[in-house]
């Protein structure tokens, strides 16, 4: 058995992390690290786990040597103590944005201040497999993803890869996303009385992960932006982008692009129907599912495209996609213990 | 006291006229007209008006003559029966849709049908204040504005009022909804099991309600899309619309434009705080309240704008633009019935 | 113009308050105090009273006299200050439970501590106009209610003021509440992520309203217990109690118990119907509304009685009763500024 | 492979039971029929199943023999088939409530009507493992189980089993529900508009589930009553029983008991935590699991008992249990296909 351990266990994406890998059957977890439940099991963190797993937390200070380590912490916490994670481990996966950016100065643009570990950020590969399969399987060092960017990410894949799009127009990218999101710390706007029945636009421009989608498109800065919308729902995310196509591309075009995608990547499904309730792609069944849906639709008229694509963010956004990136790395069956297929209904 | 009827009183948009019209200080109602729920006191249907009134559902081929009939009916039937209804009130108010575009060109367009009564298309006068509250003063027949377009036409209006957009980019306004929009009678995909947790693109183009922006808004079809996604919520709209401005546009531009819109208009307000958890127009805390909300953001360095408009529905999304236009009509005071706050928390 | 004023108008209590007092026709607002939003418009908290106020939130310490004063802080807090209060004004209405029961012995019991005002608790009267409305016309001092205990109490009523209840059998309260009873503060497990689609008996036993359904019905503490579910709704308490009837008491002396209780109390209704959706009394339609609505169902072969009793916790539950304590203090009308009706749908 | 087929697959209960044989190790899903949908892929209505299986929905009439046969149909239609249901395969597994009851007087009382088959009545095994695992291995035709006498019984067992009720007190038994629970096809009130924020005691009394409990666990009719309350939560079912304990039963006794059966039984689990946000049974972390979580409060001084069980209505209360007794009929590991955690947050 291949042996993990998950520091920063006690937050939705490590709790995730830990569903999934008590499932994976190349796997043996060692330890499971958090600070503030030091000593509790885990399961009274994550009630899910009771009966399944008898791990309590552990002290960070303490970890043993593992073959993969999963960084699970909040944002800015990894690439201080990268050269001594680096020493416990040769694969190490990690959840957080320290190094999902490749340019030292594109993250300090983004976030505000400068790389501690500049130079680290050249040895990982960016973690989604659907633009990254080859590196990934040689990797040694592999970062998260943001959820709103994989959204992103994959509605526009298929129109970029098959250059389908007029990029001289810009790209607007409307981002709608439930309460797991904004992590288990939370602040007041989280409490649910003030929570529930949202629909609120927080951030019109200027969310970090925008600078994943320059990044992995290759679009330039000033012709993408990201909106995001928070709204009443615990897990998921909704990407509607909307974008311009070349002259002369028709439905036809796209219905190719999307298939494509969705026959080379075992996690992509196209979402078109003409009847039924469930004609496009939505997160409300995706929960705990590691499925990016896609979906598009396009005015011949004007070249106006919509492409949608809809994800559960602490899956294929978070958690999903690193156990996706593990199998990639440890040569495994990319599927392996991403098997459950969601609720209908839920 | 002035007389009022209701033909069609069972839907959601009858009720909550009830509601306002029962708590209006210068109207009495005299009819409420249901066929499905004949004879039935109207508390069976809106239990909210228990102990507020006796008034029974009665029948529409015997209503009496009023100062002011108010149509209530789903689209598409009072446009067969108009010329009756003239001849039991001077003035009327209509909720559908059936009257709001002044062309019947337009209408067949959008509408997939011939109009029934084009020479009466002329005669009414699209029923949203803030864009015809002179026109409404003197009008005898007024329609009703649709939900989505009422969110979109007052998100844009400052910045087409004041002359701020570059109009030869297209315009994407990104609407979200509750599911007290689809009605009363609603389908399969409205069941709560299917509904709940919903973020549903359920149409990327070509929403009826995009004719009225048009009309009203006076730009090109091709320049404007209304993109339609479902959310976990019973009232409330909110319309983000991305557009483009003209060069040297800055953000003290939009806020002269804002605030005076909020000036001259009393239902309009503009919601841009710098801090706390409210800083962005939101519907959660308009339900029951005629207010329209205002916010904007601007990407100076590209001249993209975020203007968002959040609404009830039900309210000024249907009955409470029409209640304000019967006061116009009738020379009350324009918020007169329409004083009722809204709720925080909700 | 009766002046007011209120300790404490950051909470959802204290805003629920701001919302009806600038409603009611017969009072003007001096000042509205909170500590942690000093010198904020009261709108930046409650955003629902955008444009409807100028009031900023004010220092405690530097009161000034008016004729009436709402206590609408924490729990623990008035009985520290009460002399001082009582300086302020002739007249105070607290929302907390310092001065709920009468009985130091019983608050000592239930909250775990000595009260620290004990002279004063023989000066307020129990603000629940259903119970007290002729001592309330006469009052200095009142009390706030407990939600829980208003539901309680109220679907009680009309059975123990009959007679009809075997007392020697206990009385279970099941009591489902929504997330506004938690407060603005909260705690972790009033995160959205966490507090979403619960069905959660967060106490068994021993919720400390029921000191107050105890003293209020005169009730046995062995024989009465409420337990406490929280649901997924903000606003919102039914309370659904389990009683058995005195030998030969029929469904038709219910029937005459609760249509009295409802002809007695303005903001009282019986839902009992035998068709529809609204069949029996539930919150959902309530918000914002002063109403209790009430129900019941008897199962005549066991004797076995289902009470029901629902409202909004903000309004009947809180600050509508306080509002309409206030009335009867003042001699007005008691359902002065508490006119809302409620929404349907929402 | 194990052959086997359902007859009625659009339902929730097909749709469920499709997606745990399809994950099944042991099994090969030969046809699964509906009517309705005839000839569509399961995944379009379904639409977590797609990538999953390219089956189609089949004409009931047509259906091939199989080694176990699923009855997914709506109740009352099974016992006018059973005959030829039998000829089709030799094991069956009926969801719906046609053969729950072993007495037919029991079942006409219960459900108005006599029943279409009694001499199958003694045929069939209550399909509860808890209850019934040691005929259930020996069985050929089981029955389904109620979800709401599910979490009836499942928080009971213990104490009956263990002999510590005093059951000559009633066993009141309050149960908040889902709305899944009303099956695909609904009504007026299941709308989202109408069926979202609800608390609705929607049966005080005489729900069809009670005669489940009556028989399984024994107890005297007059004894027991079920209240179903609706809230808002698409898969869920909280009991929460309320009963007398013998005297001098104390809490170390119940603790025994409940501990016993979650080591019995590996779908129990005993929850009841003195710290952290989830300290009692919660359906909202166990939608698409099998658990039925078990937690209790005893009042020492009046023996009042408070027994809850928390359960997914889908799984658990009706296709989880199905397939827990199919492994066991067919002398499988009692868990297998049933293995999923359930989520965290949700």
């Amino acid at each position: 058995m291949t042996t993990v351990s998950i520091i920063g266990g006690s937050g939705y994406g490590g709790g995730e992390l830990l569903r999934l890998l008590l499932g994976h059957p190349n796997v043996e977890i060692k330890e499971v690290t958090s600070r503030s439940h030091l000593g509790e099991y885990v399961y009274q963190v994550h009630p899910n786990l009771r009966k399944q797993t008898q791990l309590k937390f552990s002290d960070p200070a303490a970890l043993e040597s593992v073959d993969v380590l999963f960084l699970a912490q909040p944002h800015g916490q990894a690439q201080h103590h990268i050269e001594e994670y680096a020493r416990l481990a040769p694969r190490i996966i990690d959840l957080a944005a320290d190094f999902r950016l490749r340019d030292a100065a594109l993250y300090s643009q983004w976030y505000g201040e400068a790389h501690a570990a500049p130079a680290w950020l050249s040895k990982f590969v960016y973690g989604l497999p659907e633009l990254h399969r080859a590196e990934l399987m040689k990797a040694s060092y592999v970062s998260g993803v943001g959820c709103n960017a994989t959204a992103s990410n994959l509605a526009l894949l298929p129109l970029i890869k098959a250059d389908l799009l007029d990029l001289t127009f810009p790209i607007f990218v409307e981002i709608k996303v439930g309460s797991s999101e904004g992590g288990a710390e939370g602040n007041s706007g989280s409490m649910h009385a003030e929570r529930a029945n949202v629909i609120r636009t927080f951030s019109a421009f200027g969310h970090r992960h925008t600078a994943e989608v320059i990044q992995e498109l290759g679009v330039k800065p000033d012709c993408i932006s990201l909106t995001m919308t928070a709204v009443d729902l615990v897990r998921g995310v909704l990407a509607t982008a909307h974008a311009k196509v070349k002259p002369d591309v028709a439905t036809k075009d796209l219905w190719k692009a999307y298939r494509a995608a969705a026959i080379e990547n075992p996690f992509l499904r196209v979402v078109k129907e003409q009847r039924g309730i469930y004609r496009v792609p939505e997160p409300k069944i995706l929960a705990g599912s590691n499925y990016a849906d896609l979906g598009f639709e396009l005015d011949e008229s004007t070249g106006h495209v919509v492409a949608m694509c809809a994800i559960d963010n602490l899956m294929k956004g978070a958690s999903g996609s690193a156990v996706q990136c593990m199998n990639l790395m440890m040569g495994w069956d990319e599927t392996s213990g991403l098997e459950f297929m969601g609720l209908h209904p839920i």
